[in-house]
C-alpha cells in the first residue's frame, strides 16, 4: 500500500547495482529480479559479477540478471544503485561520472565506523555519502534510499515480505518517484519520500542505531513510518 | 508489547517536564498524567506552569499535575524531561546543574533550522543536544528519547493509542530502562533501546525528515521499529 498514487512504470528499465556482489547490493538485486526487473550486477571484477548474476538467476528462477564490471554496468543500466563500501565510494563515483551522467543514481551507502563501543557515524565533508555523490556526479540525478534494509532478510526468499519502509530522499521529484516505485516493487516494502538530499546524513547515520537495536534485541530491525 | 521484560516500577515517581508549557512537553505531561504518574510542569514563569498544570488536570481528569518554575521543578522531580526550545537549551541546563545532579534526565530537544527549503539539522558543537546535556550535567544520568512524538496527537485524547515507538538512547542501562518504561506507560507507544548517546545526533536530526514526510503526506508521522 502506498498512500500516494505512484504510477511510475518500471518495466523495460534495467537497474544496475554497483557493488552488486556485496550483501546489500546482492540482496536488493535478488528481490528486484524476483519482482520481474532486469538487473545488472556491477563489480570490480566482471568475472565475479557474472558469477553472482548466475547465482541470482538460479535463486530467483529468472534469466534477467547479468554481470558486468562496474563501468559497463553504469554505462548500460538506466538506474544505478551505489552499494559499495564507504571506503572507495568517492573514487568509484569519480571514475564513473561520464557513464552515470543523466541517470538516476541511488546511494544507499552508510558511512559508519566501529570501535569497542559499537558503530558510530563517520563525519563526511560533503555532509553525507549522498551529498558526496551529488557533488561528484553533477550531471546525474542523485537520490538516497535503501539504507536500513537488512541484507540477511533480503537474501532469504523464505521471507516473502520485507517488513520495512524505505525513506527516499532527493531534490528531483520525478527521480524520487521512480526510486519509491523501486521500493514498492519489493513485496512488503513501501517507498516513502523522506526529504531533501541535505537531510540524508541522519538517515545514513541512523543505521548505527539500528545496529544497536539488532544487538540488544537479536533482531533484523527495519522502520515503518506510521500515519502514512 | 515490549519484547524485553521491562519490570521498572514507575509508581511513586514524579516526572518533571522543563518547558512543560510548550506543545511537546505539555503533550507528554498529559499522557503521563493520564497514565497515573505524578507530573510537575516547569516553566520560566511559575504562574504559567500552575495554569498549564490546572488545564492538564482538567483534561486528564486527575489532580496529580502541579506547576513550578523550572528550578523548583528540577529540584522536586525524580526524573526530568528537557522539552525546551534548542535556543536556550544550554543556558537552562547550566543553571540547573545542581538541581539535576543524580537524576535521570531525558533530552528530547531537536536542534533544527528552517529556511525556504524546509527543515534541516543544525550543527551542535558537542555532537547533539543530548551530548550537550551530558557535558553540562556531569552528575546527571542523561538519556535521549521522545524526539519524534507528534505534539498534535499527544494533545488529542480522542486518540487513545499513540502509534509510534520511542528510541531511547543512553550509556546507563538502568536509566534507559526507566525511560523505556516511561514510553511504555503511554498506550500504543513502546520504548526501544536505540544506542549510546554518541549516536543521538541522527535521531534528533531525523525529525527534519519526519517533517518532510508530514508535509508531503499530510500526516503526523511516527516510527515503528520492525522485528522487535
Amino acid at each position: 500500500m502506498t498512500s500516494e498514487g505512484n504510477t511510475v512504470e518500471l518495466s523495460g528499465l534495467t537497474v544496475g547495482v554497483l557493488g552488486g556482489t556485496g550483501p546489500q547490493g546482492r540482496g536488493l538485486a535478488l528481490r528486484w529480479a524476483k519482482a520481474g526487473l532486469r538487473v545488472l550486477i556491477g563489480s570490480r571484477s566482471a568475472e565475479r559479477a557474472v558469477d553472482a548474476a548466475g547465482e541470482l538467476n538460479a535463486a530467483a528462477g529468472v534469466d534477467t540478471v547479468a554481470g558486468r564490471d562496474n563501468a559497463a554496468c553504469a554505462a548500460e543500466a538506466d538506474i544505478v544503485l551505489i552499494a559499495v563500501p564507504w571506503d572507495g565510494h568517492g573514487d568509484l563515483l569519480t571514475s564513473l561520472r561520464e557513464q552515470l551522467a543523466g541517470k538516476i543514481v541511488i546511494d544507499c551507502v552508510n558511512p559508519l565506523g566501529f570501535d569497542k563501543q559499537g558503530p558510530f557515524a563517520l563525519p563526511v565533508e560533503e555532509g553525507s555519502a549522498a551529498q558526496q555523490a551529488a557533488a561528484l556526479l553533477p550531471e546525474s540525478r542523485v537520490t538516497a534510499a535503501f539504507h536500513h534494509v537488512s541484507a540477511v532478510l533480503l537474501a532469504d526468499l523464505a521471507i516473502a515480505e520485507i517488513d520495512t519502509d524505505v525513506l527516499v530522499l532527493g531534490d528531483d521529484r520525478e527521480a524520487t518517484d521512480v526510486v519509491r516505485a523501486l521500493a514498492d516493487a519489493i513485496p512488503g516494502m513501501r517507498g516513502i519520500y523522506g526529504g531533501r538530499l541535505r537531510n540524508a546524513h541522519q538517515v545514513e547515520a541512523l543505521t548505527a542505531n539500528l545496529i544497536a537495536v539488532n544487538r540488544r534485541y537479536k533482531a533484523h530491525a527495519g522502520l515503518r513510518v506510521t500515519d502514512v
